[in-house]
């Protein structure tokens, strides 16, 4: 099946232990949707500027990406990040962010979309999110990311888009913000109280964790020596997620899991290099052979 | 088969969020041991003072633990420990520490425990740990935990007792400090290369690493709501980790991961309440019904 996915697409310059990339093509909707694209056909709905290099779009349309929903603001700037990871690289220190054509970003889905069974909301202010999810007629199952800067700043909105939505997707930090509940058991459980049926709440180099009403689980992400940019390793996990899932049409408990297993594979897969280099080296059989030695690591 | 443990016994006044203990039985040998006694025989080699509660030594008794080696020295009290957690309780903040009789340990291990075939350093001097090895005639499988406190202060001693043990414990700040790696993979090849075998990295609510030329792999913690107090828990861990091995007296790949999954299990039960006192609540029968939670958990 379909998925659909809405969210920022970027020129990020990132400096980490290992290098730098300068204008390098990033944001959430970009990485989610390389990373799903393994998996099933992915529509994606953002803005860039007329500054947009064509071959981003081409490497997305190469994947059978379907940009139909892109659209290109006239006179505008593409939505520019820069940041710099030190240390154990588990946060990012934002040095410079233009919003450019995000700042008034307002999408209206393309009419071939409004069937989309799968809608993933990458982060961006949920009253734009709920706006998509509005459009979005046809939705089987409906995932939104979110972040800091909106629990801060549009937590009501927030609070209805968490009743709209199925699952929610948060890094550690934020579901503790969300929460005011340290242990992160609790902190998801006061989540599913909130109103979707599952969360997921990511924790960088130490996996993921999933919580419902029936399941409550946690992958470690793949140990990796050669981590060299976590840049989008949170889009991409949710990517390969919602990627699998969509591919099956699935979401009961077992499907989950195994997405929740791809998410992780395909988030390590990420980090292995900037922007979307490891992802355009790799292929679905490398994808496979790598989940593989992940179930066997935690098989006993 | 059985398996020999030396290391410190305390008493322990922890404050967590949810309540404190006082004057409570703690101490890396403790809780190693008494984890341990979950599967196989604990000869457990140590040093109290004469305040040290009789009632104490009959606990570990009553799981079997062969307490021969367990010195009263007289007049002497026994080593206290006063600390703190707040927020994630990743990080003990230490108030008072009175190292009493164990400031002048020593150990000479009975007679009867010198053929022990498997054999654990608890958190201690390298030098000490060093002495105690040279007189474990009869192992077949050594392994020391080590801190932070004995890289700064004894790091030739303890790269010398790196090359006699077959595995270390240590979490992962202690990774990072004596290796200088940030990246935990990295930092476990680098310890290899010091000397033992295999290297268990622990990282606290995220679960522990696996490293060895063969083997790599994550398990992550037990997921829990109801973390109380995490004193302990990485000698549970090492406890549950040993004791599975000396247990099956195997060391062959399967055994490794089994006591791996073991560790971990052990030490979540240990978090949920202060001191052994959880443990005192549970059995075999409850450890194996989770650990096959555990292990359901992680298939997909």
């Amino acid at each position: 099946m379909s998925l659909l996915v809405v969210g920022s697409i970027a020129l990020d310059s990132v400096q980490t232990p290992f290098g730098v990339a300068e204008d390098a093509l990033g944001g959430s909707a970009t990485y989610f949707s390389y990373a799903a694209s393994y998996f099933t056909p992915v529509r994606l709905v953002g803005v860039v500027g007329e500054d947009f290099p064509p071959e981003h779009r081409k490497l997305l349309e190469g994947r059978g990406v379907d940009t139909t929903g892109l659209v290109v603001e006239e006179g505008g700037e593409t939505f520019r990040w820069r940041g710099k990871y030190e240390g154990d690289m588990n946060t990012a220190e934002t040095l410079e962010v233009h919003l450019n054509v995000l700042g008034t970003f307002n999408p209206d889905l393309p009419a071939g979309f409004l069937d989309t069974p799968f809608v993933f909301l990458a982060n961006g202010s949920p009253s734009m999110q709920r706006k998509v999810l509005a459009q979005s007629k046809g939705r089987k199952l409906a995932v939104a990311d979110t972040m800091n800067f909106w629990i801060e700043t549009q937590r009501d909105e927030l609070y209805a888009l968490l009743k709209e939505v199925d699952g929610l997707v948060l890094n550690d930090g934020e579901a503790r913000m969300l929460t005011e509940e340290v242990n992160l058991v609790l902190a998801g459980r006061k989540v599913l109280a909130l109103g979707p049926k599952f969360v997921i709440i990511k924790k960088g180099e130490h996996g993921a964790m999933f919580l419902s009403a029936d399941l409550a689980f946690v992958m470690p992400a793949y140990p990796l020596g050669d981590v060299v940019d976590p840049t989008g390793a949170g889009d991409s996990f949710a990517g390969g997620f919602m990627g699998y899932l969509a591919s099956t049409g699935r979401t009961d408990a077992a499907a989950l899991k195994t997405a929740m297993a791809y998410g992780s594979v395909i988030a390590s897969f990420n980090v292995q290099d900037f922007s979307l280099r490891r992802f355009q080296r790799t292929d679905r059989a490398e994808i496979d052979a790598r989940l593989e030695a992940y179930r066997a690591m935690m098989s006993f």
